[in-house]
């Protein structure tokens, strides 16, 4: 490696001592406006460049302006980006953090290895942890003492921030919006439906309506998979032999909405022509496909915003209490569900 | 923060010095099997987790087992992530890079701060960059004397490292499946055609195949935008509008092959029946579009893999000379291109 302009060099230039150079860069110390600028400068002149692995050791505060996001991992090991959501809300961290001079270390949980060790190891200032993980993971973060947001979890302990959906609110809606396109036989598709989980509240929200309507909840309409193309076209396959009659699929997911609705196609049966099918997420993909995919948009975006905004909160004020929000769902109406009779 | 064990703490433990400890986590010195296993039980019984960012000091290589990642960013600033391709090769990219010890530190470049700072700041061990960056970012990475590789990048300086398509054969191959099916006027949909670009290599492939069927090439087949969806659909629109008589479209990447296929939908123009439309890239979602794309498929996660690969041989050998790699593609056929006639 090149020779690297050390903080030794900047205090012989400027012509003051070491510790004065690292008191202006840490704002520790009220030091003269003459001697600031005069450090400034030399710091300037000389192009130096504070290594933030050793200020890490240096700083009291051990600020590593490091934030790790914490994917869950598919059954390869690999972070789950075939669901864009969580690459389009990773986007919105990465942003946002580096916005607010932070960057962002991505990691999938790897049950071999805690995330507590990379976490000390890197001694990461902050997580945002996505998606719902067993109560072992959350009882090991909180002995961390690192400051933590959740998101898209109903995870209940005070000690951490949370940022979700009303995930039942949004498919009570979705829900709402097929039957007033005069559905009556609607099937759910939905990924594995753990307690406590984001699926989970989702066949809640489709069974509140449907009960608001008057119509009676039957299991068999609803079809249990993962949360990926696959389980989708396999859904859409066994509704099909089912032969129940349904107008229409309520998707938990846009992933899977897209798996299903390419799992119509291939039997020849027509969105919305022959089914009509709602989706949730409103990821960027879904406005264009053909047709484009009716949804419960949430704001993915936002969601990351948040994520991040709160994280900076605590990592500024330790002893912040717990923080919360959740983010408004809204339909996304385009051309895959059809009024019925039309 | 709680109580972290130290380095001394676990020298205490086993009875050894501090620096004893240093050489045994380092390698550095031959130390006796019984001294060796006394510091690991001692690690093993306190829970002790080194802390990387004062290792990085302590330590004469100066590891920090971070490996940066860079990736092209949007108008706004954010990582590139509505084109699927970024998102598939970064989740290749952290999955081997953990598999091999490494964290994986992700960002844009941003025009306002140099990435070298960052690289600096950060001490990384190495940095991936994907796409095509200006000829200065390229002299200044340099500098940086850190082991670097480039994806998709026809930059030859024999600096860098090289993973990447043969992009003007896998266009050739995309053409001549698409002119064995009995198609003659060919539209082409690209993005910015830069020099030294991957598009530009691509449009080359799709002349080479037109010359070798006797076929002139005119330019008003070719439409150039973004790549992005909406690209893909105003291309779409803007050929619909010419009058041209194209039965076939050449789309450059999958994602103006989908906003294609989405732009065609809306005018009423149906995909393969009315025109077909070939892709490039084979992202996951390629499969599951309806029709399924029919496009060259690159091993967009085979080329993470071996990005990682030469960068971690580049980190161990610092003096290894240039490594290059071109990865196959080939013909993935799916329901977009029909045989013209039929």
């Amino acid at each position: 490696m090149g020779q690297r302009v050390t903080l030794k060099d900047v205090a012989a230039r400027a012509g003051v001592t070491s510790a004065t150079v690292s008191y202006v860069l840490n704002g520790k110390k009220s030091i003269s406006e003459d001697t600031k600028r005069r450090v400034v400068e030399a710091i300037q002149e000389l192009g130096y460049v504070p290594d933030l692995s050793a200020r890490t050791l240096s700083m009291s505060q051990r600020s590593s302006k490091l934030i790790g996001v914490v994917v869950p991992q598919t059954e390869e090991n690999r972070l789950m980006f075939h669901n864009n959501f969580y690459s389009e809300i990773l986007g919105s961290i990465e942003f946002h953090a580096r916005q607010n001079g932070y960057h962002v270390i991505i990691s999938a949980t790897d049950a071999n290895e805690s995330y507590l060790t990379l976490a000390k190891e890197r001694n990461l200032d902050g997580i945002i942890v996505i998606g719902m993980y067993p109560d072992e993971f959350y009882r090991q973060m909180k002995e961390s003492h690192i400051p933590i947001v959740l998101v898209d979890s109903y995870c209940n302990d005070h000690y951490y921030h949370n940022v979700r959906i009303d995930d039942a609110y949004g498919s009570y809606l979705a829900t709402k919006h097929v039957l007033s396109k005069g559905h009556r036989n609607i099937a759910f598709f939905s990924g594995q439906l753990k307690e406590n989980g984001v699926m989970k509240k989702r066949l809640l929200g489709y069974k509140d309506a449907l009960k608001e309507h008057g119509i009676e909840f039957n299991s068999k309409y609803v079809f249990e998979g993962q949360i990926d193309h696959e389980s989708g076209i396999e859904s859409a396959n066994q509704l099909l032999e089912s032969k129940l009659p349904a107008t229409a699929v309520i998707a938990a997911a846009d992933i899977l909405a897209i798996g299903a609705m390419k799992g119509f196609y291939e039997k020849g049966v027509r969105v919305p022509d022959d089914i009509s099918v709602m989706g949730f997420d409103d990821l960027k993909i879904s406005k264009y496909l053909t047709p484009g995919l009716t949804t419960v948009r949430q704001e993915i975006s936002l969601k990351g915003e948040k994520a991040v905004d709160f994280l900076i909160n605590n990592i500024n004020v330790p002893d912040l209490t717990k923080q919360e929000q959740i983010l408004p769902v809204s339909i996304i109406e385009r051309g895959s569900v059809k009024q019925l009779g039309e």
